[in-house]
This record gives structure tokens, C-alpha cells and sequence, in this order.
């Protein structure tokens, strides 16, 4: 088994989660932090209720200000520089429910220069190929356009580089080295970016003209840098941002996570004959060696990872927990396991592309921030 | 004597010209380029004759795509943190003789973060505030309005931040380290900083859609940038920036360069007086001790810096050599020498006052890129 590694450029090996909670110093999101954002949405999410939103920071002054009536803004992001996959899409619709439920406006930054900063090899042009169909795929998973505003680190960055210099201003090339393991020899441009991705985290307040609550929903690799953006909201005089972190969709294979410069994604352009195919091949089963062994001792839902992709997918606990059961039982093969995944992913798979599909560049235009 | 020290932030000590020359890989301008320019330019001009212009790179280049009649850009600039001064408007005269003789176009650059990113304490908007009054002095000096395009590093970001980033991929935290004297301890601005004091180098080229040359008039302690800018160039395949480089006009009180930041300054705005009032009080005086004295053995123009800057201001050759020689024989006494001066100035000063006080916002809408 490879060594855990969670940076937001690498995660790799078996994820230690409250190893994770301990090293970067979030907290677990209690029952009582639940309920309160059940209460506040007047329904529950799976995500929440199986714990795979599972931590945070300060979400309790997100609560407090929801709670008074305040106007809270939504941050999350996407750097082009492949296809969206399912691993995306997770945070993607909490986030769109916390929008829904909360009314909450959104940013969703596209820092179209992180990857090529951070990926030797890769020219700035190959990111941007990407950037209208992830553009697609994001508006495709329905947010409000009324409350959804995108902005786009090269397109737009006259309206956060003044912000950026400002974070960058209470940075030093130390505490960027030792945040996100830099190298002497690492390009300047990995020193400073950290400081753009701050900039939508006080772009609310800029915004509203008054100090703004935001919360920040996305997988834990990323909270390391808005522990930057919260050490320097104190001294800018801004509201520390709020995150809340989910677990990594785990990659077909098992360990680490889902990710696009991995083989056997499943992208969300992907049809269903190669959603069966990938799963069928690559998922890592739970399952014992013969049907007959299956049968008499059951299978381990707990590392077969078509199971554990469901308590992402399968919203229904009811099903789920037959799902669970028939396995542990030996009732359900491991086969059947992975298509029961594939019949829960593909009508989520053909829905989201047939919205992407009616997504035109009039459409985009609406939802940028100018 | 204090030490030598010349950097794009810090030049204290008694300058050494050669020894720059040396240091910083750059060539001194020889006869032979010198005639190539007037030629082209139809006439001298005397901050060249007179060799404060002195040192350069690549300026071959320039001439060549000049004499073949191809279009050749001017780039300069000026970080606002204060009043703009006489050691500020000698570049930018040379520079507008340049754009009037040559037909040149002409980036001005204002790097608005650049002061608040190195300077200690320094708020962003205390350098704003500055902004508009530099702007009309800028402006004040005469360039052409249809061929002058200001571009300011926060405003017009988004026309800037993704070739900053180009630049930034290609600039490693070592070399910005080694070139601009940077500490673990210092921000990560300043390290990433003159990526985007490198944009304007190579925004001619994207605006005119072919490889375009750029020349670059400033002082010499700024050719640091473009040093990496033109190692930048290669590897982006921009052509490399050719940079005319002059001398410090010196502090009245004669070790370094006249400074923002040090005492005795004579500003752009400053009136007859007070003018008058430093330059008798503050100017270094190579004279002798006493009338008689001086009458007897005549002083030293060589050191006298009230002579010094007749020579950056005062373009009569015949003229300053009668001074010259009236000082050196002791017929012109120290003081007489420092009033030749103020009668020099003064209508410098009044005629940029009388220019400024009339430009208006929309004036300055007109020069700015967008």
C-alpha cells in the first residue's frame, strides 16, 4: 500500500480521514452541526447524513449568520484541464443544494492558470481547451443563474489582482514552502497562485460592500489553501472564510482518489456502454474469489468500492442498506453490485449530458461575473 | 563614502558606471551607435552626446528593425508612491524625443503594486492616491496621445495576468531570488512581481500579432527585470527587449540618486522659490572655501552637482560649456552657478506645471489601454 499523500495537486495511497482532521487541523462535523443545517434546508442530504461532507471550519458562523438572516455566499472552483469526472461532481451537488435549499449566491472561480502552473510540461493553451465544455459541465449541473456568478483567474483578473497582492502582501515565500511543500527551484508562479485562489473568498464582502460570510464546500486536499486565506482574512480586516470538506470519491481501482490524470475515469461525457465497461474491469471488488464462496460467506461492502461509489450515488438509504445487507449476505454478486452502480450512474450520467448538450455560449455569458 | 548598492529599490553610494556595466552584462552606447540613432532620428539629442544615456542591450536590434522601417514599440513606466520629480521627467523626455523623432509607439506602464509590495508599511491605496497627479505628469510631458497607451498593472490585470503567468512558469523562486536579492522571509509578491513587469516587453508583439521590437528607456538600476525578462523571451519566443539605459541624476547632495524617499527632492510641482530655496541650500558645491579663493584657483564642475544637472538640463552645448569653463577659471562662483541652474529650471518646472494644470479626467481616459 502506498503512503497517504494529500496535497491539491496529489492525493494518493489510503486516505486516513481522521489522520487528516488531526494534520490540518479542521474539526469533524458534529451531530449537532447536522442537524442544525437539516434544519436550516428543511431536509437532509446523504452526503451529510453518511458522512462524506465529514468536516469544516468555522461552518458554526456560517450557521450563526444563516440563522440571523444574513446573506452567506457559496466559493468553490474547477481548473480546467481535462474532462469533469464523477469525483467533481460530488461537491458540485452539495453545492448546488446548499444553493437551493439556503438560497445561497455562488462563485465558482475557474483558476484557469493553476494547472499549467503546476503541471510540468503542460502549455496554458491546453487548459483552455477545456475551458468552455467544463464551463458546460458546471452550468449543466443546475445552478441558479440568477445567483451563480463564474469568474475566470485570466479573464477576469482585473477584478481580483489588487486582492491577490493584498493576501500576497502578508504572505512570505516561507509559509508558502512550508503550506504546500515548494521548492527553490518550484516556478514563482506557485508561490503567488495561492494568493488568487484566496481573492473569491473576500470578493463577497468586496461585493456586498459590508462584511459577507462564505462558505467553501469542497474535498479536504483543498482546505490548505484557505488555511492561508484564513490567516490572512485576520489581518486584511475580512471574515475568515468557512470550508466544508468532503471525502475523496475513491478511484475505481481503490486507492487514492478519483482523479483525471488516472486511468479508468468515468468522465461525465462517458457513455453507458463504457460506464459497464470500466466498472465491470476495474472496480475493486469485496467480493470473494467464487460464486460459491460468495454465496456461503457474503462480501465486504466496506472496501468494494462499486458499494462505496453508491453511498455517493445512491441518494435512497432504503436501497442502499438492501444493497448493503444482500451483499454482506452473500445474496448480491459482485457483479451485480457493480450494475446496480451502473444503473444508478448512467441515468445521472445521460441527464447531465443532456443539459450540457442544450448549454449554449449565450448561456455561459450569463453566468460570468462580467 | 558609503558603499555602492544599485538595485531597482535601493542605489545609495557613490555610483560607478563602468563597474555597472560590467555587472550587469549590459554595453556601453559607442560612437557608432550613437550616429545610427541620430541619423534615423534626424538630429542629437544631448542626454546622448553627453553620454548620460550610455549603456544599453540590444539596441543593434532596434536600429536594425528601424532602418528596415518595421514598427518598433517603446516601453517605460513609473510605480506611483509619491510626486514625480525632475529625476523621474529625464527618461521620460528622452523617451518622447524618441516617439517624436522615431514615430514610436509607447507603453507606459504603471506597475501600481510595485511600491506597496516592497515597501515596509506602505498601504495599496497610499500609493492610489498618487495615481491621477502622476498620471497628469506623465501626460504633462507631451507624448502623443494616438500613439501612447498607459496600462496600469490592477486596472488592466486582465490584460496582463495570463502572460504574467507565461513568465511566471518560466522564472524559478531561485532565479528571483539571485536576481532581485529576495529572502525566504520576503512576500510572495515581490517574488512574483516582475513577471508582470515583464508583460509590457512582450504586449506589442501580441497586439500587433507578429514579433515585434520593444525599447525600453529607464535607468540603469531597472534592467534587472528585463535581464530575466529576456532570458524569459527565448523561451516564450517573444523577441528579447532592448533596454537604453541612463544614468541617476544625482541627489543634490551628491552620493546616489535623487530619490522619492530621500530629503531634498525637487518635485515636478515644487514653485520658483522653493526651488531657488533647496538648490542654494542642498546643492553640492564643488567651489572653493572662499570668494577669494575660488576667484584664485577656480572650482571643480566635476563634482559641483549644480553643474551636474545643468548637464542633464540644459541642452546648449555652447552654453554649458561657457558655464563650464567660466566655473573651472573662477570668473562663475558657486552660487552664481547654482542661480544658473534655477534659471534653467524654473521654466522647466512652470512650463510641466502650466501643461498639467490643464489635463483633465478625460485627458486620461484617452491614453489609458482601455
Amino acid at each position: 500500500m502506498t503512503k497517504m499523500v494529500v496535497t491539491p495537486w496529489d492525493v494518493t495511497g489510503k486516505i486516513d480521514y481522521e489522520k487528516l482532521i488531526k494534520e490540518f487541523g479542521v474539526k469533524p462535523i458534529d451531530e449537532k452541526l447536522h442537524a442544525r443545517i437539516v434544519k436550516l434546508a428543511g431536509e437532509d442530504h446523504h452526503l451529510l447524513r453518511r458522512n462524506i461532507f465529514f468536516a469544516h471550519t468555522n461552518l458554526d458562523k456560517i450557521l450563526d449568520a444563516l440563522e440571523k438572516g444574513e446573506k452567506v455566499w457559496l466559493y468553490t472552483g474547477r481548473a480546467p484541464s481535462g474532462p469533469v469526472h464523477l469525483g467533481h461532481i460530488v461537491s458540485w451537488q452539495f453545492t448546488k443544494w446548499l444553493q437551493d435549499k439556503l438560497g445561497l449566491h455562488l462563485l465558482f472561480q475557474i483558476p484557469d492558470e493553476e494547472k499549467f502552473l503546476f503541471k510540468e510540461g503542460m502549455t496554458f493553451e491546453q487548459g483552455q481547451e477545456w475551458l468552455t465544455d467544463n464551463l458546460k459541465d458546471i452550468i449543466a449541473v443546475g445552478f441558479d443563474p440568477k445567483k451563480t456568478k463564474i469568474i475566470i483567474d485570466t479573464k477576469h483578473a482585473d477584478l481580483m489582482y489588487k486582492t491577490a497582492v493584498e493576501i500576497a502582501k502578508r504572505t512570505t515565500a516561507s509559509q508558502a514552502k512550508a503550506l504546500f511543500g515548494l521548492k527553490p527551484e518550484d516556478n514563482v508562479g506557485k508561490y503567488f497562485y495561492s494568493c488568487m485562489q484566496s481573492v473569491p473568498a473576500f470578493l463577497p464582502t468586496i461585493m456586498e460592500g459590508k462584511p459577507t460570510q462564505v462558505l467553501i464546500p469542497c474535498a479536504i486536499d483543498q482546505d490548505v489553501h484557505f488555511r492561508l486565506t484564513r490567516d490572512v482574512a485576520a489581518k486584511l480586516g475580512y471574515p475568515k472564510p468557512s470550508t466544508i470538506l468532503c471525502r475523496f470519491l475513491p478511484a475505481l481501482t481503490s486507492d487514492g482518489k478519483m482523479s483525471s490524470s488516472g486511468e479508468n475515469v468515468i468522465a461525465m461525457g462517458d457513455d453507458a456502454k463504457s460506464v459497464r465497461k470500466k466498472i465491470m474491469r476495474y472496480a475493486f471488488s469485496g467480493g470473494k474469489d467464487t460464486v460459491e464462496e460468495h454465496r456461503k460467506h457474503g462480501g465486504d461492502p466496506d472496501v468494494d468500492v462499486a458499494y462505496q461509489w453508491l453511498t455517493f450515488f445512491e441518494p435512497d438509504d432504503r436501497a442502499l442498506k438492501s444493497i448493503h445487507d444482500a451483499y454482506r449476505s452473500g445474496t448480491l454478486l459482485s457483479g451485480e453490485m457493480k450494475q446496480t452502480l451502473v444503473d444508478v450512474l448512467v441515468p445521472i450520467l445521460e441527464a447531465h449530458q443532456q443539459r450540457k448538450d442544450e448549454i449554449t455560449e449565450k448561456d455561459i455569458q450569463k453566468f460570468l461575473i462580467r
